[in-house]
């Protein structure tokens, strides 16, 4: 499907038929999502094929059992993580070693940038030595253009989740494709969710998709959006 | 252009050739950005098209003059906002008044959820409020699936900038399926865009687009994924 008709279908879908989805339609979208571009190639999402009919289960009812989650004939978890970069960072690394192109900025900027960027620990601490370094850079930054951060362990979340939205959309936009709808989930217990998963404090629950494809009544109003001159702006 | 022909097509790139970029394609992908869907249809984002050549200078200079940004032909940069929402809401429950739909849920989910989740102050004084109120939410948690958040305003700032993220990818779609490349930049100097945009404390610079088509060296290394079964789990 041509992807600006894909944009113009694409609708959040909050009660699904009980048509099935094919197994082949989750796999395409999902190794789509994952081609999405994302912050310095380190790749911190993951994403929970819900199979298990009670582990399924547990995630709809995490979902305060809504409709979107309840008729979902499928059911995927959307996860960004802090602490996957340094296994991916070396993936890369060796990756680039193999082809002979680990120059010395790349290997500089996974080496030396990243590890700094990511530096986080559970209670602060680290984000705290952080900011005061980061005092610093914004005396720096008085004269010339400089980078603020991630300081925080929150911004570094930020960044991953940011990153893992992107191939959320990937995701969506594969479903359309394809002809199956989706809805994708904030309202969900996110505690709950992370128990049923195994995830650690380094992770977090970014969406939940419902998917299947649309029951009649399953799209609730109409596409409503603010005007354009509202949020696009010429400068 | 097909879906995921698109995808496959869409590289970051880095140095772009001198080939313009036709105003109605951009103008085009933008509106495609904003038919992303988005955290309670609030659209807290903002999509700044930077055509003044000043400005634009401006805004290469805060991207430290890196290729993506020098080269490009177009800039754009996504904003993401916590003090839209209010505006944003009063449209919405316009528009299902209009049309007769403002049934008790919708109502009470606006005028009530929303302010409060969206509640916020400069200084974190609301979050420590709102804390306070989660940690009985989370007593009642124990006994059944209950929500945990937005509490402090860098969670309401995670909320909008992963909504403005999913636009995001649907902008740089859309350029591809146009025939043209981008790259999204997180390397920038956030203090000095958001000072050349005259925006508020309560904005986020999510991404900055260089936009245009790839100069022939103009995708520095070949793609390169992590394998599949490390992000994309069936449970």
């Amino acid at each position: 499907m041509d992807f600006f008709d894909a944009v113009n279908k694409r609708r959040s879908v909050r009660k699904f038929s009980k048509t099935k989805v094919p197994e082949s339609v989750i796999r395409k979208c999902l190794k789509a999502s994952v081609l999405a571009p994302n912050s310095s190639n380190l790749q911190p999402w993951e994403f929970y094929w819900a199979r298990d009919k009670e582990k399924k289960d547990k995630i709809i009812e995490a979902c305060f059992s809504q409709n979107a989650a309840k008729t979902a004939q499928e059911i995927v978890i959307a996860v960004a993580r802090i602490d996957t970069w340094k296994r991916n960072r070396d993936l890369i690394i060796e990756h680039y070693k193999k082809h002979d192109k680990l120059i010395p900025i790349v290997d500089k900027y996974y080496n030396k940038v990243i590890p700094y960027a990511y530096l986080h620990d559970r209670f602060g601490i680290t984000g705290f030595i952080k900011r005061l370094v980061f005092i610093f850079l914004n005396i720096i930054g008085y004269f010339r253009p400089m980078i603020r951060g991630p300081i925080y362990k929150h911004q570094i979340f930020e960044t991953v989740t940011k990153t893992t939205a992107l191939a959320c959309q990937n995701f969506m936009m594969g479903l359309v494709s394809e002809g199956f709808d989706s809805c994708p989930m904030e309202g969900f217990d996110e505690k709950r969710v992370k128990k049923i998963l195994n995830l650690n404090w380094q992770c977090k629950v970014v969406m939940i998709f419902g998917i299947g494809k649309a029951a009649e009544n399953g799209v609730y109003s109409d596409r409503f959006r603010i005007d354009d001159e509202l949020v696009i702006k010429e400068i």
